[in-house]
């Protein structure tokens, strides 16, 4: 089972959510079994043995590939939240993302100072949301240097922000021309 | 590792979201590896050879738990979400839940008539999403018989409701007095 076959499978929604967006769709991912456990499997084979302590994820997509991740891996997960989610103490990120403006949280003792944490989403469009989710985690001592997706799209800034933040990406396979 | 030592590990916030309001939180199982893989494998061992063709999770703590179980069992994962965020054609429903009222979407092409659908959530309260869920999954012709949850909350009505509405909920475990 390959990245190709994972690309395959991926819907694209013409202008969704507005006109001129062409929006790749991994829910059709995660209905097929094959395509969704070649996705952990990838990642799962790329980072092990680059001794990370936690797998992070945010709301909510991330969730879908970042928890089966962490258990694949042996290492626990930490779910990065839209505002008011998190029953305990949080740090709180504002940043703008694609389409807006949004807030991110974290608990306070997600991550201990020194831990390395991996940084999973589904998708890597502009780089925003990745960005402030490795900025919650640093300022809490954690170390993030990698981050993971199922897709990249080349075209729209996302690879060279994280770059500039010291973050290097992988994406199992791109959307040109975004 | 049993169903004892994932009770131990959930975290309890008094007074969240409201005063009075005990907050089961399953942050802190799922950063624990042992905790985590041990609920999936409970769960799998509950529900494998049951005949399910997919397994059903509602955004975002439902995403958590129900994806990697999808993934362990062999079947496809059908994420239920909050209004505007699935990209192609959906079916909705309204409904009542603990402490407000929300709407949740399917794709309508994400459940064929006559499959069996697992639902699965981290917390079983009044049943409201649940059902709401499984509304939406029986609107499409699917077949919803039994649901799963880390925690139950046995106090506030959602067993009786869901078996009122012909669903069997298995639980890890219970937090009495909620």
């Amino acid at each position: 089972m390959t990245a190709e076959y994972i690309k395959s499978v991926v819907k694209t929604v013409p202008d969704y959510p507005k006109a001129g967006i062409m929006f790749r769709d991994v829910t059709s991912v995660l209905e097929d079994h094959e395509a969704f456990h070649a996705c952990i499997q990838l990642m799962k084979d790329k980072f092990s043995n680059m001794g990370f302590d936690k797998v992070a994820g945010t709301e909510a997509r991330g969730f879908l590939f970042g928890a089966p991740l962490a258990l694949a891996m042996g290492i626990g997960f930490i779910p990065v939240r839209k505002p008011n989610k998190l029953p305990r103490e949080v740090v709180s990120e504002s940043y703008e993302l694609e389409y807006g403006m949004d807030t991110l949280e974290i608990h306070k003792d997600a991550v201990k100072p020194g831990e390395k944490v991996l940084l999973i989403d589904d998708l890597l469009a502009t780089g925003g949301t990745m960005t402030a989710s490795a900025n919650l985690i640093r300022a809490l001592g954690g170390i993030v240097e990698h981050a993971g997706f199922v897709i990249g799209l080349p075209d729209l800034g996302g690879y060279e922000k994280l770059h500039e933040t010291g973050i290097t990406p992988f994406t199992i396979c791109e959307f040109e021309g975004d």
